[in-house]
């Protein structure tokens, strides 16, 4: 057995501009460098209450179940399933994308009975389509969408789902791995039931947590259940009790740094504020589409229903994906994300999240695209889509 | 909806000496403040590459499948269990402790019929029970068995249990939560198929994830599975495929900052040497028992089965436990455990783990107790504690 030469940690330094990580603030860095509290400390157990207060008013709920789940969205995802979710309960996922068809997965290994609602990549739901699958499927325990589809850039609408659901009995579960902190999201007001997010897009905290809040509804459906949690790591019964300021019942050990730069992520969240960070992300994302737009790629989503945290685009014709991802990476140190299943070598996804939407940021990505671009001999003039992305700013 | 009002981080210093987190090298505090790659990054997956081989190097083991599961060590033992247990499958399982009792609840929702053998909490289970079991029981799936039980500072022996399960044709799960990095192990040389630990133990690293390593026996009884793994996040075939260098398929985002601090903690473990490791565990181990006999806190395991790294002992007769535990934490900031389960109240246990195993800190913690003692009217004479540890480390 030999031991392994490993040198000093030095990696590049790059500009995250992918679907995620985002870029995360030297003061998340730094919290994260904090020495370590125990998980039981009445300290640590301070910060957790701050966190789920914080968290609290990022979702915009009231919800006692508000925590952050020891591991990364995904983690999130089948967390919010596994607990909803019995054997043999029926479930209806809008599929709108590689999210969307990831919960259809977790939900069918919890055991649910899957309608699945197809729907082409780059659009959205409609709600009639929802409810003709309430009103035909029977009892349906819960209707799950994605908010933010990270894999094509579309935007669901939420806005009067959660009533639709509730008014046939369903629980409504939302994704908002790619949306919250970066785009309206109101879970009390909207009636979301099981809300889900990840760390590392618009809160630009590195993964590692899931942001999860369940309301009563759904804390009652868990109650009720008649089949265990499949899993114990993710039973919402048990970490309650961790989580909970009356008990604090050791349930596993918190991922305690994790716990420290979410805090400073979530306080330079609530410093900015929601309603300023949310135009932030519209108008940084106005301008990276103008610029884009310049160079020949078209929004994958449809019209209307673009998100502007992640900025899916079709890759003009003729242009080598791989070519331009390699070089953007090792000519100007930036990562962009390419396309996932379908849209693989098709899409580029240019992710302005958190601390990634910034002005310079989308400069310095579309700048690099002209050359990489006309490296293959393709591409507008040089500027040309610095700037059509400069025109929008200039309107304000 | 309020803002909360969250203020600056500035928890207390700790020094962390009980069952985990222990204290964290300021190296691997530094690694985690390293600004972020993608989870694909060329780079990063380099880094996952030399983490995997620093991991083969601590299992001792040459198992292809070596990674960190994106959890804490909970998720590690989920992740061992739901991946080799499917519905229908006995499993046996040594339940000594906590944690044993653990893997019990979580086979048993991963569907499998199990076979629980009860040791009392500070025991280990004989060999010859588990034998006993394998014969009787029919076809067994697997064995299941904590090498260092948390709850009861027991160190289960383990050299032929590996060959004595696969005569049986039954696989070997070990947990190795507190014993990774110190105390001897041997993942090819005793035959163990599925092996689990947690980072905050003696890697001395923060808690977030969890090592785990397959062996190919365990990889085919994974692929001969009838039905899926319930858990999607979890699932040892799908996060192989991002973890295997050929492969590198995206399944979900890695907790980037803390594989960093995995590397920089396994860094230092392998510059030490885990013979220098498990030596200098043993030396401070019986320092601190020595002193803690002083003060009349007897051990809770049985002769000759006791872990250097986490030391259970039983409080003295008459001593208000909480009491003295809160005075270590207030009046001297040291973290030690309480007793879990059926040994509330009656054990402190004192983790001696990685970073935490130094002389300065037996001395401090002997101190402390021998003056939380005294405010209760009880212990000995001042020094006679930290004398007894100084009369070990004189014998060398």
């Amino acid at each position: 057995m030999n031991t392994p030469s490993v040198p000093e940690l030095t990696p590049p330094l790059r500009l995250l501009l992918g679907p995620g990580p985002s870029p995360v603030h030297p003061r998340v860095l730094r919290a994260m460098s904090t020495p370590l509290l125990g998980h039981l400390d009445p300290k640590f157990l301070e910060i957790m209450s701050e966190v789920q207060a914080q968290l609290r008013a990022v979702f915009r709920t009231q919800n006692a179940f508000t925590i952050a789940v020891s591991g990364t969205g995904s983690a999130g995802m089948e967390a919010a399933l596994v607990n909803v979710v019995e054997p043999g309960d029926t479930v209806v996922v809008a599929a709108a994308g590689a999210f969307g068809n990831r919960m259809v997965e977790i939900a069918g290994r919890a055991g649910g009975r899957v309608v699945k609602l197809e729907v082409p990549w780059g659009e959205t739901c409609d709600l009639g389509r929802i409810e003709d699958a309430l009103r035909k499927e029977g009892k349906v325990k819960a209707v799950a969408v994605v908010h933010a589809e990270t894999s094509t850039g579309a935007h669901q609408p939420l806005e009067g789902l959660g009533k639709l659901c509730h008014q046939h009995g369903a629980l409504l579960v939302v994704d908002t791995v790619t949306s919250l902190g970066g785009v309206p999201l109101e879970v009390d007001a909207w009636e979301i039931d099981a809300c889900y997010s990840g760390t590392q897009k618009c809160l630009s905290c590195p993964p590692g947590l899931a942001p999860l809040t369940l309301s009563q509804r759904a804390l009652d459906a868990v109650k009720a259940r008649k089949t265990k949690v499949q899993s114990w790591y993710l039973d919402a019964s048990l970490v309650a009790d961790y989580w909970a300021e009356n008990k604090r019942v050791y349930h596993h050990t918190a991922p305690i740094s994790m716990v420290y730069a979410l805090r400073e992520a979530l306080r330079i969240v609530l410093e900015e504020g929601l309603e300023a960070r949310w135009t932030r992300h519209r108008r940084h994302s106005a301008a990276l589409m103008a610029g884009l737009a310049a160079i020949g790629a078209t929004p994958q989503a449809q019209e209307g229903r673009r998100l502007p945290t992640l900025n899916c685009v079709r890759v003009p014709a003729g242009v080598e994906d791989a070519t331009v991802r390699r070089s953007l990476l090792e000519d100007h140190s930036i990562e962009i994300g390419g396309g996932l299943g379908p849209l693989a070598g098709k899409v580029w996804r240019i992710g302005l999240m958190g601390e990634g939407s910034r002005q310079e940021n989308v400069l310095a990505v579309l700048a690099a695209l002209e050359q990489a671009l006309a490296k293959q001999g393709k591409g507008p003039r040089p500027g040309a889509a610095v700037s059509a992305a400069l025109e929008v700013y200039a309107r304000g």
